[in-house]
């Protein structure tokens, strides 16, 4: 069987972000209700999801606006007890059960595996590390955005050819679809906040989970 | 015996700072030199010192410096790692053993007990929350410099005298001496990085920890 180039997506590829920012949402919540806070947990809950919606990712001012709103005035004692909460949620994480297993058999079958993944790097890595993941990985590509042209960069990258590659990832508007496009071998993985997303022709092959994915590799 | 306020300092005063901070940083430069910082432990702390010093306090820049200062380029792995490195060890901050008890007998007594420090807000409420003293103090003050403006707005703010006040920390020159000529009652405690510094006359005691604290106040 001949060497493949194997790239995996991280988030909900290879640990459950989406139930994790939401169970790491949840602790900040109690912590910040614990010291005053002055809302029900579905209220705040509620509150939260709307201010992210509005502003982005940076939790951290999504707290100092969620106390404001709430109790009418800033409260750095909540906003510093739910930032605490939340990243001792995020100390915990750690990947789906099969994913180290099975990174330890492609790397002994002697394929190379990359990250190819979308976000900003720093973040990308600090993930990579705190799941115990780092090491399996020859290098990590980050994009701000993944499309065609991302793979493209990848494979030219690499001197690789789209046939010796394979995508993983659990989106098929950004995992698969565009590495497909590219011309790689793509397998979306149903799991996580995109697990209803239709991938009809979108990717190659779908998989509930990573368990066959070197059975699958081995016959391609 | 009257009711008083008492006023605590957080760094080497509540908790040992310094060591914590030194074990962050040696921590933070193992993890870094185990993903590819490309020298001794010995010259990577001196570096990091040299940096530090030019820099001031924004650790995660530190790190960055570091690596490209070390290796030539940016690697975001190795940074990410001494990030981890370092917040994992904060997260295991207590403070002196005699802390909680001497707070707890103290409130128990009726005093009214506030935390008077310098520094950026949130970063001293993630300290008390993490060392799990927030709930012992009815106020938190934050000075960006602690002088004797600082404790005469206290008094101002807390409409109480000098005299109804005692003021606790390791520093002379921040913490005992202005408090002093703002008209409180100072108590030094002799650890921490500035443990060796004379308080001579800027300082009404001196004490070696905060064991006896009780039955110093209760005779004033």
């Amino acid at each position: 069987m001949p060497q493949k180039y194997i790239f995996f997506d991280i988030d909900n590829t290879l640990f459950p972000t989406s139930q994790f920012l939401v169970r790491a949402d949840e602790n900040a919540i109690n912590a910040m209700i614990s010291r005053g806070l002055a809302c029900s947990f579905d209220d705040a809950m509620e509150r939260l999801r709307k201010i992210q919606e509005k502003k982005g990712s940076n939790y951290s001012k999504h707290f100092d606006l969620l106390v404001k709103e709430t109790n009418g005035r800033r409260d750095l004692k909540i906003v510093a007890a739910g930032i605490i909460a939340y990243h001792n949620t995020k100390n915990a994480m750690a990947p789906y059960p099969e994913v180290l297993g099975v990174l330890m058999r492609l790397h002994d079958k002697g394929h190379k595996l990359y990250i190819a993944t979308e976000g900003i790097e720093i973040k990308q890595w600090d993930k990579l590390i705190r799941l115990g993941l780092d090491m399996y990985f020859d290098k990590v590509y980050v994009a701000k955005q993944k499309n065609r042209a991302f793979y493209e960069h990848i494979m030219k990258r690499e001197k690789v050819a789209g046939k010796e590659c394979v995508m993983i990832g659990d989106r098929p508007d950004k995992d698969t679809w565009p590495a497909m496009l590219a011309g790689m071998y793509t397998i979306r993985v149903k799991r996580g906040k995109y697990e209803k997303e239709s991938a009809r022709g979108k990717a190659h092959k779908e998989i509930c989970d990573l368990r066959n994915l070197p059975e699958i590799i081995e016959k391609l």
